[in-house]
């Protein structure tokens, strides 16, 4: 019987992370201060950040951090994670391309978003916080971050993005049942959410709204500390969990990547299944192609412009260097509510800026075309986020099959799609609209991030 | 670090079905012609079933039968399922017993019913079949069924009960995605179905009807047959690859288990759990207690009678011997779906006879409560049928507790509730009300079975 799965045991958890940081020939530019245009240290962020995070964010020279073995053992519920080979989706596609997928959909909140959320949830329970807060978009991080707290005794507060609150109940009800209390944003709790209320009473919310709401409660409440899913470097140096785990079962495949493939919000599953396999393409000449998978109407990597910009739409954190949309980008209401963030994590940007990576961008109805053809032949639905990965994995494959090349493809499952069922309904009766950006829409958004570049 | 997860590779997914029947010490007693009162012979239900299960389920010989290769090559999709260790739910009840449970959840359809969806799928196409149909409750045993035909080409029509249609839109939309047709029954369809609705337009469904109603289209339907998701021998034992990996990763933890338990429907999960284990009870003195966890709502094995009885509410199949609550029983429109059955399965009642399994009663704001504690522990938000297995868990738990027994207790996670959000949602709001069948409505619903065994 042919091998479908390659397993790993719990010993081969990773016991450190990787900071790519400390081994990119060309460092990220620094974080500023928007007032001053001074670059910030790691103290600038402890006010907002727990403070094991703020010097992991900022750190440029280790490149083995190690994993707390508390973080590790909370690991131990799901990971490692399998990685698959799909048969099945090979031979439906006629491709002589071997594909390989991580599956973090294993996970308790159905994503890879727990990798960051245990280990930000386990540092600031070690700095006596006792509360936390944060943003969600399509839920996935939220769910994590409910679920880390709840582990390490923490109260936690989630901003969630306010479409995604009325478009996915199933994932709120998840956050509550892991104890999580959860408001839409944005939410007239806040004053930044009150300025956007004000302006737009059915504003259906963004990210970047969400985050600035979350800080707000970080900086307004003692104890409370503000976290992150996304975009950060140490969230997507958590992330290479993944990759490394991957890296191990590639090779008791016996294979090892011609291209990585990832869905792209802000980079952080991208990062965990891209970073350890790129450490190999930096240090030992590796010619291994990374894909990122964009919306066609959040392309931040396709089509925005590499400037320091704000994180959150109320302009409230330090500014960064990144491929953005500008900070008051409003994003179509498509289903992957994941990828629908104006900004690159600032590695990331600076990878894409050197010619590391590449990036792609799709229209939902080809993703959620893939992601029913993948559910039908793997057996697993795949989230809308995810479900960009398969499409972009398909369109390699596909590749394949008319050139006749047989590469070895591997992309990163970011979650589970049971809990947006309902996008799949629309998809299948037919309801499901396309968004692509405008380049006026683009210009106009941009036009924010413009002016602090001037 | 403690190990937490107890992992089998591919090549130890079993070999074979472990079949009871060929070992107990009272053999079921057998089905009959409700005409006649003939015993039935396989060939007598030839018509309906896929033939190798209806050999299968008379079959009280053979101890094992093999697992044909394209069945177990489907099964590397998600087994050898985990074994957990639940640690951290035995230390939020202070117990001193040791707790494991069988992750079924992992599979595509998101429980245990795959394992027997793709062995009847895979008979049914190498006897030529094209098209299959079913019955559905909530909704799981549909799911596994269109995912197991779609791996194996055939056409797949599921009769969804219709208060499950309207209270679980996504589990309706997750047979879709793997491409079946889904009708909410009773329907208009099927003259079981326009008897039913022509009496009380409003019935909610129940699984017996929509049993007479896939029944009838297969019956009807050229090149059709009808397969069943629990209650039958043959579908039991294909569950047995659940308790078969179960005992060898109990052995790799070095343990045996005191306790076995499952929740009760018509019995597949619990025989797929219990059978491996009972044997030793059966053949070499070991002194497991099997205990079904069924809803107060629908109490076949603690308040219903051993009696031949008909195994769907329109009268057409043969009589069974079993546990039931009479064929006409109307069940309260409780969460758990798939445990709202009338009666229990035929080797399930005979050993319940012969007091080699034990029952008890569960209210569903117990079940919920134990689902969340077992959710915030153990990271897993179980299906509302799971609940019931976790809440019977935590008693067993806390009489360890009350005399420091440090048994040993095994259930089955029978799968997750990543679609039964919206039943959370009403605990968690304090909306979820609680059932119990009375004494009155029992012995009305009896009059149904006591007729055909006066």
């Amino acid at each position: 019987m042919r091998q479908k799965k390659y397993i790993l045991p719990e010993s081969e958890i990773p016991t450190h992370y990787f900071n790519i940081q400390a081994v990119m020939p060309n460092k990220p530019l620094p974080f500023l201060n928007p007032a001053t245009r001074e670059p910030l240290k790691p103290e600038d962020l402890y006010p907002v950040f727990v403070e094991e995070c703020a010097r992991q964010e900022l750190n440029q020279t280790d490149e083995w951090i190690p994993i707390p073995e508390p973080v590790r053992e909370q690991y131990a519920a799901y990971r490692c994670t399998p990685l698959v080979r799909a048969y099945e989706l090979e031979e439906a596609l006629g491709t002589p391309a071997h594909i390989y997928f991580k599956n973090e959909s294993v996970s308790p909140a159905g994503s890879h978003k727990l990798n960051s959320a245990l280990a930000q949830a386990y540092y600031a329970k070690k700095e006596g916080i006792t509360n936390i807060t944060t943003e969600t978009g399509a839920g996935q991080w939220g769910g994590a971050l409910s679920y880390a707290a709840k582990k390490f005794g923490l109260d936690c507060a989630v901003y969630m993005v306010k479409v995604s609150y009325n478009q996915k109940p199933y994932r709120r009800s998840i956050m509550q049942t892991f104890g999580a209390a959860i408001t839409p944003s944005p939410s007239m709790s806040t004053r930044a959410g009150k300025d956007i209320l004000t302006k737009n009473p059915n504003d259906q919310g963004s990210l970047g709204c969400a985050i600035s709401e979350a800080m707000e409660l970080a900086l307004t409440t003692p104890n409370c500390k503000y976290t992150l899913g996304s975009v950060l470097n140490h969230v997507c140096m958590h992330q290479t969990v993944i990759g490394l785990e991957a890296e191990k079962q590639m090779a008791l495949a016996g294979e090892y990547p011609d291209i990585v493939i990832g869905c792209f919000g802000g980079g952080s599953n991208f990062s965990g299944i891209a970073f350890p396999f790129l450490r190999h393409n930096i240090q030992d000449g590796k010619k291994t192609r990374f894909i990122a998978a964009e919306p066609a109407s959040c392309p931040k990597l396709t089509r925005g412009k590499f400037e320091y910009d704000f994180a959150d739409e109320a302009g409230m954190t330090p500014l960064l260097p990144m491929f953005t949309l500008g900070h008051t980008f409003k994003p179509a209401t498509i289903h992957a509510g994941g990828l629908r963030y104006h900004g690159a994590g600032v590695i990331l940007s600076q990878l894409m800026k050197d010619g590391y990576m590449e990036a792609i961008d799709l229209q939902q109805t080809e993703t959620f075309k893939a992601g029913i053809l993948f559910a039908q032949t793997e057996g697993i639905i795949p989230a809308p986020e995810s479900c960009h990965a398969i499409a972009a994995t398909i369109r390699e494959a596909q590749r394949c099959k008319e050139t006749g090349e047989q590469k070895t493809i591997l992309f990163n499952l970011s979650g589970h799609g049971f809990v947006d069922m309902s996008a799949y309904d629309q998809y299948i009766s037919g309801e499901l609209q396309d968004y692509k950006l405008t380049d006026a829409e683009l210009a106009k958004f941009m036009e924010s991030a413009d002016k602090l570049n001037a």
